[in-house]
């Protein structure tokens, strides 16, 4: 089995995990989670989404957010956080809040993007044209979501995902991640995406987004370290989910693919104890019942 | 991605799932229970134990059980039950109930086998060999539990498992189970193991039994597959678990492993509406919160 030396585990829990819950969570409990999991040796941290609050009420405070964490660790270039943003305004206020890398969510589904942000594809492409041109220094993801299949719309072609991805380039992308949104993907289908992705952009920097909702996380996300995929976003806990499948799993649990790539050898850089710091300030702060596997092996072993 | 056109799937859930519950299930569940699992196509089923009611009170109409379904299916030769047996006296039990093939259960690791029958593995051998030389026609499974690690050894050298299997081998044992009991199998070892025992021992047949305590149960069962293991034992709902993490999650679930593989075009020959109807079954007349994947989203797009 041929596996990277070393990933890079991207923490989406503070944005994707918290944006879907019922209850508010403060600002307070939000900046102490990043902070324990910037102490657990995670890297790269989606913070916020800088987003109507209207839309996604849960993250309103995401410039206070982005600013206190952005301010309190700048100067450590080992960190490297980022942010959702739907539009320029959004790209603007990130920027104000000391953000340089935002991801661009546009989903490959029709229907699924109309029912995520209103818009047709094409609109978001245009949108995304308006950010590239309004701020060519910010470092742009683009999250191409339900990538392996659509609540809607069932499989996608893969020819749909080339195509968001070589216009994405087209206006400056360098970085895409492959969503699998609604947690659908199967190892097979993930590595012949993964593949013919990789050939067609041999240019372009590739993460995946491998949500658990039918428990595959972790198998898909071994097969995308096997066709070199280096960076996996994750959610402390497993927070998160999908809108569509309510009380369903959420993304793949940091813990989670933690444990499993550390037992083959495949360094994250992580520190166990630290990591299970955070899990316990989520269980405790945040949620109580979280789908990560993980963390109730340490529950059990820590709370018999 | 190389893998088998089919698998089985063998259900543990009527011995591994239910022996640990906090509650007693009533007999007629039992049966409805596995009535519903042959209408989903499941062929391999595990039953019961026929064990000492005192050291498992759980399974104590074991004989019930057994003899009720095996008559009821009498003549239907698709079908393959079998139970877990720990001496001679089980033995004949079951054999008196109808069951011809029989799992004997010894760990790779001398400090689990002691945890859970209380004999030294040398012991535990001596007690197969009595069986083997009684039960001449049984068929026997040698369950090796503890393969991929131990709760108190940690890891265990491969070694101790080919020995093992050997001295299994050495006394008639044509099938062995390779077993992660607590779910602590990476894929990688998941992969060396397998491939060792099936170069050491071409001439027995391999199924796995794998925990998905960590999350790993389908990424490991991923890996085998591609190492040519062909019958994996599930259990509805990913009902059971080890008594040394309570709370923690258990087998791997029957319909995520089925919903994998299914996906992959591998064919399990189960018809997926009637195994969500026994899934429905078990979280309504037997344990509401289970653990399978599956089972969340189901309900999820069951019940919004």
């Amino acid at each position: 089995m041929k596996l990277p030396e070393r990933i890079t585990i991207a923490e989406v829990g503070p944005r994707d995990g918290l944006q879907n819950l019922p209850d508010s969570v403060p600002t307070e409990i939000k900046l102490t989670l990043i902070e324990k999991l910037i102490a657990a040796g995670i890297k790269n941290i989606e913070l916020t989404a800088f987003v109507h609050p209207k839309a996604i009420p849960r993250l309103a405070d995401s410039a206070d957010v982005a600013s206190a964490i952005t301010e309190k660790y700048r100067g450590d270039a080992s960190l490297l956080f980022y942010a959702l943003v739907p539009n320029v305004r959004g790209a603007e206020n990130a920027a104000r809040c000391g953000i340089n890398t935002i991801s661009v969510v546009i989903s490959v589904s029709e229907a699924h993007n109309r029912a995520n942000v209103n818009r047709t594809v094409a609109e978001s492409i245009a949108g995304l044209k308006d950010i590239t041109g309004a701020f060519p220094d910010m470092n742009v993801r683009l999250d191409a979501a339900t990538a392996f299949g659509c609540p809607f719309e069932g499989d996608i072609p893969f020819e749909r995902v080339l195509s968001l991805i070589d216009k994405g380039a087209a206006l400056g992308v360098r970085e895409a991640v492959l969503c699998d949104t609604i947690g659908i993907a199967d190892p097979m289908r993930t590595e012949a995406l993964i593949a013919l992705v990789r050939s067609e952009f041999p240019e372009l920097k590739f993460a995946v987004h491998l949500h658990d909702t039918r428990g595959t996380g972790l198998a898909n996300s071994l097969v995308a370290m096997q066709c070199g995929i280096t960076e996996f976003e994750t959610s402390i806990g497993g927070l998160g989910g999908c809108p569509f499948a309510p009380g369903a799993a959420g993304n793949t649990a940091t813990e989670d693919l933690w444990n499993m790539t550390e037992r083959m050898g495949v360094n994250t850089g992580l520190a166990g104890e630290k990591l299970f710091e955070a899990l316990d300030f989520v269980r405790d702060h945040i949620k109580g019942d979280l789908a990560s596997r993980m963390c109730k092996v340490n529950a059990a072993a820590c709370r018999p």
